[in-house]
């Protein structure tokens, strides 16, 4: 018996998403360290035996776009036009944020996404040392993208020293295990073609990911007509934005040539079909267009304030819902393609390529879900089994997670953290925040 | 101490629905047989105490929606055009249903719609019987619908026979308690408008309600354009089917006249975004101009195999993402509303005059749910109470149901039924229809 070894034994059923998007019946998985060692019939004994065999494996989940610690704003403020929303209500609150409310947040963050199979997130966000501290105790992996603006807010003393920030940031995560860094441009209605330039600079030297928000909006795209006399996506091209390391986030205003160009450069997309429907963006990204493109896409659940939630599950069927209806194709978006999109194709688009699938070698992030509830049976096939995760489970369904070969839950209970500590502060911290 | 009575101890926050829509905190609610006798801070001892402190309050959910037995075809067929969804593999599955699978399906439909926090259905089916018994164990209430078409299928040896068989239901269930029976004639394309006349007077002379599926399809339009020279709601109004007593559902093709229409006669409307989303119906229902004329409106599951869940949560939560980014609005459909929607609202379409809210008097259909949970954190307000019900929780968080004064579910755990057996004996049945 290795230390430090699991054996998920004989599971009802494993979604692979390897190649062939095999489903196994009635295989284990052992687990050596923090990689998978064998997928079938495994003859190795372990620390410590999962049994499985009412449960569905798949690969942890993968949050390709949010702002972790805007979990402090869940519900503080719906239903409000975009101006209202933001400029009256969550900015104005925002701007208070010191490093234990980024910290606790974002701890909340770790800790819903835990529970709801979320096993890597990337972020965009500011103070990202008290994120990568939440991150590093709840066990789970992370890409925390710096945001850099050229508007002085709370989280952005100036320019200058967000890209010292940035670059240490950058420097000290580069290689590190569950933690990786970025640089995470805003947009074009905050952030200068200057600035762009110079996180592409930072992108090439250090050879790490860029995030950005584009075309998220109408206005964003009238702005760099304007200003610049471009379109968004044209703007990133010319300051050397565009690339494989490009993530673009949102994407609702997006043009033919727009989607050309993404091609042309292997950009990332992200797309984000709960936050966008909320705020009412007047436009829905063009997936299907994109997926015959061949682009690399991920799901994103956006912050809290605009979600409210950090479900990848409701971002699963959501975003098929959605592209069914606007369509008006019962046969768009099937279940295996959003299955895809939070799990292989979303290691893609961050660059991952040992995560995303069960596979022997690969790195062991995995999540169980518990079939024995009225909404997840019956399962008459495998094809069910896709079914059920995608259009009648939820993040609640989930009952346990291993990230990097640790167990971080066990029938729903959090190992690493306690959740009603975190509750209770959170409530304290934001008594004062509103005094 | 009463018998038969139970005490909601000092309950975090109590959404009553009452017509000042308040939230109480910190308040109790004492229940004598199956009615709410005192809301606020009742002196009586009770044989049973729920400690509520952390726990939100609200009216059971009622389901104006669903066809209860068609969980056993959940996840069986996705993401096909609705011909082949249909007469390929939903229809001759269904057409060899026989008593027990109609049983056992609408028994594990219960199961879900109890865990899931909805205490009422509106069922639109046959074998009614079999749903009434399944009712009838489980605890919660509905009002089962007798199916009326004039194709032969198998639910429907001949229309005469399904007349005698809704004629016996609707005067076995008229004044019953938990169970109530209406008339429902499907459609204009399986159903004559000489069969929606012979409806109307049933519910003339026995005073019952009567649903139909409307303007769900273009196909469906066309068809009575076609036939009949006139649109759906037109014929419905020729038949003598639109009255108070009409609850039309799905409406996605409704016109603007046809919308005046059901105002004039005040029918009742059900809306089913998700399944209507999922068949990509090419329209959306216009709830905002029904809204604007005062219609009286309420949600709707619909069946699982077009779902595919009885998830009122997510129901009411993508009603309001769906119509804010239909209309580039997000102020549209706020969480209050769609709250409605489920509770008040949807007493008024199914003429339940004491249920819906919260208040002396009505009967006791509770539902509580747990706000200990990462999702359902902070609570900043009284408004945050409802944004995390609308736009963060899920059915799966619901811990206790109480129907009509019963005890139905305690901390997740039901009380009249035991799961895994119906879970196990569906999963036989289903073995041996597919042999």
């Amino acid at each position: 018996m290795k230390p430090n070894s699991v054996l998920i034994k004989n599971a009802g059923w494993i979604v692979t998403q390897n190649s062939k998007r095999e489903i196994l019946s009635n295989k284990s998985i052992y687990i050596e360290g923090n990689r998978i060692v064998e997928v079938g019939n495994p003859k190795s004994e372990a620390d410590f035996i999962l049994e499985a065999d009412h449960k569905i494996v798949l690969p942890g989940l993968m949050n390709c776009h949010t702002h972790s610690p805007m979990t402090l704003l869940r519900g503080y403020s719906d239903d409000k036009s975009l101006e209202e929303w933001w400029f009256k209500d969550i900015y104005p609150v925002e701007s208070k944020f010191k490093s234990k409310h980024i910290y606790y947040g974002s701890l909340l963050a770790c800790i819903e996404m835990i529970k709801f199979g979320c096993t890597y997130f990337a972020d965009f966000y500011y103070f990202l040392d008290q994120i990568a501290k939440a991150v590093n105790e709840a066990g789970i992996r992370c890409n925390l993208g710096q945001g850099i603006l050229d508007v002085e807010t709370f989280e952005f003393p100036s320019k200058k020293i967000a890209f010292l920030i940035a670059k240490r940031m950058v420097r000290k995560w580069r290689k590190k295990g569950r933690i990786k860094a970025s640089i995470a441009p805003h947009m074009f209605q905050t952030t200068s073609p200057e600035t762009y330039e110079e996180c592409a600079e930072i992108v090439r030297k250090y050879n790490v990911l860029l995030q950005t928000h584009v075309c998220e909006s109408k206005k964003e795209v009238e702005f760099a007509l304007k200003n610049y006399e471009k379109r968004p996506v044209d703007l990133l091209e010319e300051c050397g934005c565009l690339s494989d390391k490009t993530i673009a986030v949102h994407c609702n205003w997006v043009s033919g040539d727009d989607i050309k160009k993404f091609s042309k450069y292997d950009v990332k997309v992200v797309h984000c079909p709960v936050s966008n429907m909320k705020l009412g963006e007047g436009k829905i990204m063009p997936l299907k267009d994109m997926i015959r493109q061949n682009l690399t896409i991920g799901l994103g659940t956006d912050g809290c304030a605009s979600n409210n939630s950090l479900d990848l599950f409701e971002e699963m069927k959501t975003c098929s819902l959605l592209h069914k209806s606007h369509l008006n194709d019962p046969t768009a978006m099937p279940a295996q393609k959003m299955l895809d999109l939070v799990t292989v194709d979303a290691a893609k688009v961050l660059h991952e390529e040992d995560l995303g699938s069960i596979e022997e070698g690969n790195k062991a992030d995995l999540i169980l879900i518990d079939t024995r509830k009225p909404h997840l049976q019956p399962i008459h096939r495998k094809h069910t089994v896709l079914s059920n995760l995608v259009y009648s489970a939820k993040g609640q369904d989930v009952s346990d997670v291993i990230c990097d070969g640790k167990l971080l839950m066990e029938d729903g209970r959090i190992t690493t953290l306690n959740e009603e500590e975190v509750y209770e502060k959170v409530r304290r911290i934001l008594l004062e925040l509103f005094r």
